[in-house]
């Protein structure tokens, strides 16, 4: 009997789910601030939404989708990626035709791939990413790396390494191609199985190949900006000027190739320099797409974006030791001693909670010293004691834990007392 | 080509996430209230977990789930319900060990069920539920039946309906069983082909069942009210009284049941009776699930829990024309008239929204004209007009569209300026 969680998947508990919701806020704050809005797209698309959109000869298609059968027979599969799924939704659901153009999406989402599970890779892995469709200003190209390092920035990192590079239009991509297969065509057979497939379906992923990175062939590799015409050469300067205009700092990597067929134009990443990050520095990676909608079957649309992944996101923070604020601390605990305490108990915590105080009790039927003890795991600020004493003169005991200090409260005024002491909390809200 | 949203799936745009957002940071809030802490598991579970922990004679089990082999031969079903997977989760990750008990648990899901799709069922579904684990106090039974009430009543809903029953301890239920295999044996031929299996295996769901709801014999079938043991009478009186104490309405339901195996003592569910929701009225349901943990391998732990349709939510929201409160304006949008405002215009963006700010501008290529419109469109608060003469001065045109006042500010007082107007907005943050 397997009652593990599935390999390459983990749960996230109550301790480290309050990091995420922390920096998922703070990702959430910065989109508004880029009128970005929000897109929830199905956790799985019909295959072919992933073998249009990713690209059939990728990676990720070949070998990691977690593809099925639903009980109507339909080949579905669990999203690798964001981008696909954004763009099929822009395409079904006409937002080419909403008068704000362009359309500037963002996504938190589980994504799933099988590969073999390590640090800092899983087989469901949890994304930020966003999608902006609708226009191939280079300015938008600049505003999406912006957004990228600012959420990196505002949650405090530092060690941060930016990439890009352009990929060019289609002429220069195909000027390019034509050079690369030119180029490693006398070198075919030196080459790994999968390259040798690559230099007729896709020579450009020849680059990026682990296998054959150290053949001498590599180095000597014709780049593609080297082969950029007068437009793409263009738009990759104002992409840089835009960059520099912002005081982000960037490095020029004509080998950056993403693993994903659509890509045209820039393409960047963003890496962890911090020590002892690990294997993979790769924080979030992204780039223009202008043939994807058309693929999906949407009219021409240019398109970019990125993917961030939130585990890596959490892994720097951690690297670079930084803390994230967390308040762990209960406002009330409700210490209630005998049966009749008990029960009214109950309704006062109804009450409190009702009146948005945040307040706990005990609920295994411990002794007094035992639920102080509790309090005192909860950090409350605030204990209240209820005796049976206290019950018969409508009182409650409410002591502040950081000052010691104790004043009896009517039963009737508790709700609104509390509010007062804890204003600075309420207000927060 | 099949490039739409698999069948019973469908996209949440930005229009409708603003409204997911606010529904799910108010159920948040509300947690946090009552000292919930967030988990989140992953998407899929072994199928074991689900046949375990839900039950293998379940309809979910039999015919709804999504279930299929990984690349390694691993049989994995995507969850059908939030249950099953935080008990495993309890299970492998020791909670059971934590001095705080119970560990009080919510989760915000997608749950996956192959069913036939229509209004308020959908395959891919949102649920917000929670669950207790390691109290057997009927306090918790109300406690968390108060938070679920708390949810619809903090968001506004009124026509709403509280039902509630005991399943009652092992006893009970094996007494009660007895009663139901005797009542039902003379009618064994008359009952649909599923009750006759379930005659043997759980008669309990008969009381369930939609096809035979009209046979005479459903009327007259034993209640286990009639057979609940002193203990599970006294438990479930003792949930009653808490629920009248807050204040809570319910109505007693002999006949509710509810589908899953691992029940027993207090189950509920909650209605909408708003007129025109339509014909799947439950918005949410729940019960105690005492044998679960031990089921999935884990140490004896008491549970209780409930899973509430997001979904469902809404659409009783609109039932109810509750309007949820959002807030489209944007803070500024910046109109940039000629090349050289238009480079300035990017990197003031840019300062802006790293001083906090909420702004956008045109990336078309827009005329001055067009850019007001779009400004128009985002309903924006104030706009920055920027043309070849302000930029020679260094200074910009700030307008407050209310108003129509507009004044001057120097380039490098923008921010500043713009905090202190947006003042309101920003200690909000």
């Amino acid at each position: 009997m397997n009652m593990k969680a599935p390999r390459g998947t983990v749960d996230i508990l109550p301790k480290d789910a309050r990091k995420w919701q922390f920096v998922e806020s703070k990702i959430k704050n910065i989109c508004d601030k880029f009128n970005f809005e929000e897109i929830r797209t199905p956790l799985f698309e019909h295959t072919e939404v992933f073998q249009r959109g990713v690209g059939d000869s990728t990676d990720i298609v070949q070998k990691e989708m977690y593809t099925f059968e639903d009980r109507g027979g339909r080949s579905l599969t669990l999203r690798p990626e964001g981008t696909a799924s954004v763009a099929r939704a822009f395409v079904e659901n006409k937002l080419f035709g909403d008068p704000n153009q362009p359309v500037k999406l963002y996504y938190f989402a589980q994504m799933f791939r099988y590969e073999r599970p390590q640090k800092g890779r899983m087989r469901q892995l949890n994304q930020f990413g966003v999608e902006v469709l609708g226009s191939a200003s280079p300015a938008v190209d600049a505003e999406v790396i912006d957004l990228a390092m600012s959420c990196y920035r505002e949650l405090g990192l530092k060690s941060l390494k930016l990439v890009i590079n352009s990929l060019g239009d289609n002429e220069s991509r195909t000027n390019h191609r034509r050079a690369l297969v030119e180029h490693f065509t006398p070198h075919k057979d030196e080459l790994c199985k999968d390259c040798q497939t690559r230099l007729s379906q896709n020579p450009l992923r020849i680059l990026d190949c682990k296998t054959d990175s150290d053949h001498p062939a590599m180095k000597t590799a014709p780049s593609i900006l080297e082969f950029l015409n007068e437009e793409s050469k263009n738009y990759f300067d104002q992409v840089k000027d835009y960059l520099t205009a912002m005081g982000i700092d960037y490095i020029v990597d004509k080998n950056l190739v993403r693993g994903l067929d659509y890509y045209n134009h820039t393409a960047f990443e963003i890496m962890s320099e911090a020590e002892g990050f690990g294997a993979i520095t790769t924080l979030a990676g992204g780039g223009r797409y202008n043939g994807l909608v058309e693929e999906l079957g949407g009219p021409a649309t240019p398109g970019i974006g990125f993917g961030m992944g939130l585990e890596r996101l959490l892994m720097a923070l951690e690297a670079e030791k930084k803390e994230i604020p967390i308040d762990e601390a209960l406002d009330c605990f409700l210490v209630a001693v005998g049966d009749e305490a008990e029960k009214e108990a109950v309704r006062l915590v109804h009450e409190l909670r009702k009146n948005g105080i945040q307040v706990d009790k005990d609920y295994q039927g411990r002794k007094m010293k035992a639920q102080f003890k509790s309090a005192d795991r909860n950090k409350a600020k605030y204990v209240l004691i209820l005796g049976e004493d206290e019950l018969q003169k409508q009182i409650i005991n409410v002591k502040e834990m950081q000052t010691g200090e104790q004043v009896e409260i009517p039963l009737s005024q508790l709700a609104m007392t509390m509010q007062e002491k804890l204003q600075g909390g309420i207000e927060n809200e």
